[in-house]
């Protein structure tokens, strides 16, 4: 089995890929600076990954960001900038993943809490957390040749604390090891259209 | 009170319009060949709308358009286009609009039921309405000065049978006064951050 995993350097991507990786388990994990390396806001390049990278039976997806901002001051440039890079960003890499998935493969994105539960300065990345979501809703309706597609949606996670956890008061933080599961889930399961909400 | 109804020319804001209209409620309807006109999908467009309408109480839009496709035959352009018109395009309608609010105003957006229950082709036009009812209940939780927000989610639309009913089997559909009130009811009301579903 061949599993790409997108933004396998990031705290929750190294998990994933560790989570992931077995005997009969390939991973291969890009990143901006990975060889092949992908940009997800650059349909050119994520085109060129795939074809560097070639046939998979899963896609995974731990990567994207948005500006954080609050509402009154958020530009309409500052929600473009998160239209192409989580929110289109993840579904280019499955629209253009598309023909490099085995049948009966999958693609597992990411959102994260935010989408329903915002904290301060989250606008952005909510409003595209809540788009990611409804696209794979839509999308395990009518993808081809039985692949399917899932969200993981993580709460805080424990390892980003140093560097996140003030903005998240009172969240109860999950281990990336934990976070990982869901995506195990989501790759070795059968489910699909689905967000699983690793919170606690 | 002046209400502003972005969109008030279509089956569900001619209806908004009639249902906000009363003897001490002005309504201006604005539409891409009204005057003042606006194009949602450009900034300098809704800037120099507002300009021309002044300030305003509420701030309703019943616009947005998104193409209908399926998710394998989906470019990246098309879901651009989403994201530029009924996603960004709301959107930029609520932080453009802010400085022509009243204290205490209120926006309210439109989505549909397509966000949470897809119909063939519709995965952009889901995408876009996740995004929204995000991009709400995160904007509920820090716009300044009393401003409330809430989406209306519509389920087809009655009037609308004869063009959309076939693309809805199953779908019960909600005449365009019944969704009209549920924009009365947020302009009128007290809530934020919600979405009404309009759904029977």
């Amino acid at each position: 089995m061949r599993i790409l995993v997108v933004g396998g350097t990031g705290t929750i991507g190294a998990a994933v890929v560790q989570a992931l990786t077995g005997s009969d388990t390939e991973v291969i994990s890009v990143s901006r600076s990975s060889e092949p390396a992908v940009d997800i806001t650059d349909t050119t390049s994520i085109s060129a990954m795939y074809e560097a990278v070639g046939t998979v039976d899963a896609i995974v997806s731990t990567t994207g960001a948005a500006p954080f901002v609050a509402t009154s001051e958020a530009t309409p440039e500052q929600f473009a900038a998160g239209f192409a890079d989580k929110l289109g960003g993840q579904i280019n890499l499955t629209l253009l993943g598309l023909p490099h998935l085995r049948d009966g493969g999958s693609i597992t994105l990411i959102t994260g809490i935010l989408a329903q539960h915002p904290v301060k300065n989250s606008v952005i990345a909510g409003t595209v957390n809540g788009g990611i979501e409804a696209f794979a809703v839509s999308a395990a309706t009518d993808l081809p040749r039985g692949i399917r597609i899932n969200v993981v949606s993580p709460n805080v996670i424990e390892e980003a604390l140093p560097s996140y956890g003030s903005a998240f008061p009172g969240f109860h933080p999950v281990p990336a090891a934990q976070a990982a599961q869901a995506f195990v889930r989501s790759v070795h399961g059968v489910e699909t259209g689905q967000v699983f909400r690793v919170w606690r």
